[in-house]
């Protein structure tokens, strides 16, 4: 069994250390004040006085810190130490900031995996832990077994960003269903219905929206947006009353306003008879010098 | 068997109309264009050639048009034969319609139920459909097995505007969730990553609402925001992650912001080491003369 760092002790850290010595790792850890390490140092972690001696320590070093730029901070204070050394960076922060790090790793002479955390805490250790990982996938297959021990794992690929854009797009999703559930019980809350009546409902709602992320994501992949169960007009029609009861109850609309706006322009462009898919053209700010704008993607 | 009457043959009044044919009922439509009629006048409806008419052929009069304003011109063409009839209301709109034409029906000598249909015209005529029933408990008691032929309804009190009102609420939830999930797959597509290829880990988002959602129902109910699993200000620093990516890559972040904006009034009221339910007091704005603002709300 490969030995096994950890920098960074915060609760993410705590977590991802305690599942690794409870998994039989010899663990190294660091932290910027011992303090935090204290309760993982007295379940067997050893500790290292600074991240470069942490590094040289462990066959694999994982850091979670609160963002890359501190990720790039704690990785250049080990300096030397990550030549012919692996790092899996496990901190949240945006695709480009994860680039970054790949790079200087691999301008200080080690190999860089960046990865994303989907789950809380308490998953961590077992398999309802869900990781996303991303960088060179000989990294990826060396090191799975130490993954495994944190959760389930997913490699997405060798661009080091993919994490990363992957964890953004999934957080997006869910605060802004966390908020609109919110929002929903405001409103309901403005007509006198308690959030634990509403609740079962919501529920319900939750479980249709599978087959309908489903849908969606097929017709905009094939750019497909006729023989629509839900037109955007008859849409717009349904989300402007809920504007406008929004603010009659003295709850901020913007989430649905931002709404209304998409489904409004695509009626004014002529897609009033598609599928709702069809609003995410309007999302979308045009480039500078171009009246429209596409996404292209491309498979693994 | 109490024979029963159709006003409306869009789509969704079409679709009832089948539902009732199907389960054996007598059954009467009007339509303001007889040819929408067409479909289920072979099927074996009968043609009403005015409001007044339709409602005097059936024992319950069911009416789904587009909106409340449709429903209250229609109801008074029919005028004198409302008296002593019965009105369930099956279109979509707000509370304060449904309680106005619940009024217009009383003043009329009938008796009025309003309705909310929760899911779409394919379901109907199944136990998969789900119908918000609101107003006098008799009138539901007495035609639930006419609702039954429908879907599956559930009856949420005396107040005719409480279906309506949990309609709203709960399709608040669905489309934020929706515009949300769409705003997620062009965040994706911008770093490369086709809709199909975030759709398994979308899923796995959706997997994790309902826990949260239970989480945060509870906590408003009972105004209890401490010991946080995901603390205010920690969410912050994400949100604003999200806006700037968004923004970076050309896609308009309006509901990111909307929440962003929560959630940093509530860090600047001293809210940071509480749970994310703590927000929905920034989404409500004061009453006149008043520094804060609260929901009453009252159990059934």
């Amino acid at each position: 069994m490969t030995a096994v760092t950890v920098l960074g002790q915060g609760p993410m850290g705590r977590a991802l250390t305690a599942a690794l010595l409870d998994a039989g790792y010899r663990t190294t850890v660091w932290n910027r004040t011992e303090a935090n390490a204290r309760e993982m140092l007295a379940r067997g972690a050893i500790w290292a006085p600074s991240p470069a001696e942490a590094v040289a320590a462990g066959g694999v070093t994982l850091i979670n810190v609160v963002d890359h730029d501190v990720v790039d901070a704690v990785l250049e204070t080990a300096g030397r130490a990550l030549a012919g050394a692996t790092v899996i960076g496990l901190s949240s922060d945006t695709p480009d900031r994860a680039r970054q790090t790949a790079e200087l790793v691999d301008g200080l002479g080690g190999r860089y995996l960046d990865g994303a955390i989907m789950t809380p805490t308490d998953t961590i250790g077992t398999p309802d832990a869900r990781i996303l990982l991303a960088g060179p996938q000989a990294v990826y297959d060396t090191y799975h077994p130490v993954l495994d021990a944190l959760g389930t794992s997913t490699w997405l690929g060798e661009d080091p960003g993919r994490a990363a854009a992957f964890d953004m797009s999934l957080l997006d999703l869910f605060w802004t269903a966390v908020s609109g559930f919110e929002h929903a019980l405001m409103m309901a809350a403005a007509n006198g219905i308690a959030p634990r009546e509403l609740l079962p409902h919501a529920l319900g709602i939750v479980d249709i929206l599978a087959p309908v992320f489903i849908e969606i994501a097929e017709r905009i992949e094939e750019d497909r947006h006729d023989d629509a169960s839900a037109p955007v007009s008859s849409t717009a029609a349904s989300v402007r009353h809920l504007v406008n009861a929004s603010r009659d109850a003295g709850v901020d609309a913007g989430a649905l306003e931002a709404f209304s706006g998409y489904v409004d322009a695509a009626v004014a462009a002529g897609h009033g008879a598609d599928e709702i898919s069809r609003i995410t053209a309007e999302m979308v700010q045009p480039a500078a010098g171009s009246p429209t704008r596409k996404f292209r993607w491309q498979h693994v």
